[in-house]
């Protein structure tokens, strides 16, 4: 029986979601006699939502596999939670509406811990109303925090941008510390988690290379104990590099970064980790310091993507088409590792029952006693992650990134559905 | 008659000012017959200041080569400008003295105005004191503000991360914009000159392609006129992607980056201009925003440097050394634009009497008359310095750089020279 398939992207893009997209549009075009049309959720799950569907099935070949290539989102995500069952029921009703409206037989849900959650609850709602829907959830995220999984895709590809700027700006620098900047400091993602601040560490060897101190969300932030770490390091080394997780907090448990900044307008000043280190740098120590702020670049950057996390944002796509050919519902492809050194792995899987909702912090083991750098078990685990280069097309000295048609799929239902 | 060379690097260094030092070594190796040694140095012209030289005779071949494709600056940079003459004549007759006891009759200085000035000074003193110093200007800035040559060695480089950073940032935005980040802000370098902002503008076309808004440092800033055009550009794209020169100013000369920002602890926070401009968005639109600032990142992101900068920046250094041994004195090389389309250069030479001292301003005819764009002739102009990708080697996902050994040349001279 030929059903068709439903994609949606959730939550932050990465600069590999669509190679994830890629694997299940090419895997799916390959069944065809088992699966009819893909069809994506224009902006997520709010496309399926508002029964706002793009047809698939519309973009050439060409078009399908340069996705492995560009970064960002190509159908449109969104940052939205379903409530739980009981709070908010119509919502999944909906779902269950639209998907019987369009013939889907397969829910592919591309996120992180939320989604799994949200493909693991549509899952129970079709058994128990009986509906022949099969779930998967496939993971996507640069905080790197789910659970089973080795690592997620999206993750390889931040660490690989991180290490690499943190490596170039600490040349910069050490260039330049005699007569200018002391202080370096780098400000990157992971609210909760500090897998990507960690990353960093991969850029240097050894506590006199760079980034001198490494501040992650998982290690209080104690301010006397930095700034003599700062002190002695530019006393060393004649320069100190930094790299902090913008979720850095007081022991209190307030952030850092909503250290009340308010500009001469008395305008609050939001999100600024980097610059809250800045001035303590300057104030006590009285260093020339410099900051950069990532943000999004860090997961946008698939210039600079590692070819371990396209090639394995691809295979979880791919695997999420084939699990549920075969058969399998309600769970969410892994990624095995196998070896270290050489890196092997293999696409493995798990209930999403076990998936949903859970954070994967940075084991206690990976980060140094004192709290400012990555131990040898932790540069084991990051370093294959960041292997090999995968570069984009360019024309004219820019990436030559797609764009798709994203036609829609004409309507069949009535309604309108207003979130609440 | 053969004689040593001296080759420093000065002010901020670039993604490609080592492949300039390659291109000064590798051509006065090839001429052993009219050249000695080539001493660099240490931080600069404060290492001929205190005799602080480096011998790159002790570099193999290999790491000299590498240099092509390492950031930062291999020896050591400085923000040092000397005086005028007049006013501190001591300096100039200590870099002549340490000159004269390492044979230097080859003084070749890697910078941009201010280096341009020195080399110049020492040319006229040497003029003076009738010693046979020959003393060449060799361009580098990422500012790309140095008269008479076309563009300078460093900026292709940073215009070409710019332009490829806004251009991943906004496939993050667009695709996250109907629940998330509504007005995307980068930050880049640029105090006086909005070339690099300018340089943004490659990554798209046409008025409703990121980025939407650029703001230069040669147009006041309007707070009605900006906040009017992110409103438009929101209601028109849904999302706003603004890319903000660290030099923008209020009408009355103020910089944006210097509103007085403090936080709750009453330190000020400095350089923030994207800051500032997120909590104007925040304030009085109320949007989602985001920002990063590329800062350092921006010059030292070898990893994705422009093909044409890493020729042009080894092709003046090639050129230094040759308008010596041709006989040419206080000159600095300069790339001379034959056509733009397809792109040819050529090496050209000026007087460092005309290049000294003076900046190149982005040309009025360069910004749309919004004041929020680029032309098509600053287009033309700028495309092709981003042509061409040069990747450095990786291993194991990082790219190698090299770092040079830096053996000292032992002292000739017993005193010290104390910096006033």
């Amino acid at each position: 029986m030929k059903r068709n398939a439903f994609y949606a992207q959730s939550g932050g893009v990465t600069a590999v979601i669509n190679a994830t997209a890629c694997g299940v549009i090419e895997t799916a075009r390959r069944r065809r006699d088992r699966i009819g049309k893909v069809l994506a959720g224009r902006n997520g799950i709010l496309g399926a939502l508002h029964e706002d569907l793009i047809d698939t099935s519309a973009e050439p070949k060409s078009a399908i596999a340069a996705l492995k290539h560009t970064p960002g989102g190509a159908f449109g995500s969104a940052r939205y939670k379903l409530k739980g069952l009981e709070q908010n029921r119509a919502e999944y009703e909906r779902l269950i509406e639209v998907f019987r409206a369009h013939d889907i037989g397969y829910f592919f849900y591309n996120g992180g811990n939320d989604s799994m959650d949200t493909a693991h609850k549509v899952s129970q709602l079709a058994k128990s109303m009986k509906l022949p829907i099969t779930c998967i959830g496939i993971p996507k995220t640069v905080d790197n925090d789910l659970p089973i999984t080795d690592n997620c895709p999206g993750f390889g590809s931040v660490a690989k941008y991180i290490a690499v700027s943190t490596r170039e700006a600490a040349l910069d620098v050490a260039s330049m510390a005699r007569t200018s900047t002391r202080v370096f400091i780098l400000e990157v993602m992971g609210r909760h988690a500090g897998w990507i601040a960690a990353a960093a560490g991969l850029a240097g060897e050894g506590p006199l290379e760079a980034p001198h101190i490494i501040l992650f969300p998982e290690v209080p932030f104690d301010e006397e104990t930095f700034l003599a770490r700062v002190r002695q390091t530019v006393d060393r080394c004649e320069y100190c590099v930094i790299v902090v997780s913008e979720g850095v907090r007081y022991p209190d448990g307030r952030f850092l970064a909503e250290a009340g900044t308010r500009d001469a307008f008395g305008h609050a000043q939001l999100g600024g980790v980097a610059s809250s280190i800045a001035a303590l740098v300057k104030d006590r120590l009285n260093l020339k310091y410099h900051y950069a702020i990532a943000d999004y670049l860090q997961r946008s950057a698939r210039h600079i993507a590692s070819k371990v996390d396209v090639e394995q944002a691809y295979a979880v796509g791919k695997a999420a088409v084939e699990l549920a050919l075969a058969g399998k519902n309600a769970v969410m492809p892994t990624i095995v590792r196998k070896s270290d050194s050489p890196y092997r792995w293999e696409i493995g899987h798990a209930p999403l029952a076990r998936v949903a909702n859970k954070e994967k912090m940075l084991p206690k083991s990976y980060i140094t006693r004192d709290g400012f750098g990555i131990t040898a078990a932790c540069r084991r685990y990051l370093a294959p992650l960041i292997h090999g280069e995968d570069y984009p097309p360019y024309k004219n000295g820019l990436p030559q990134y797609v764009r798709l048609r994203n036609e829609p799929v004409p309507r069949r239902l009535a309604e309108q559905f207003v979130l609440k």
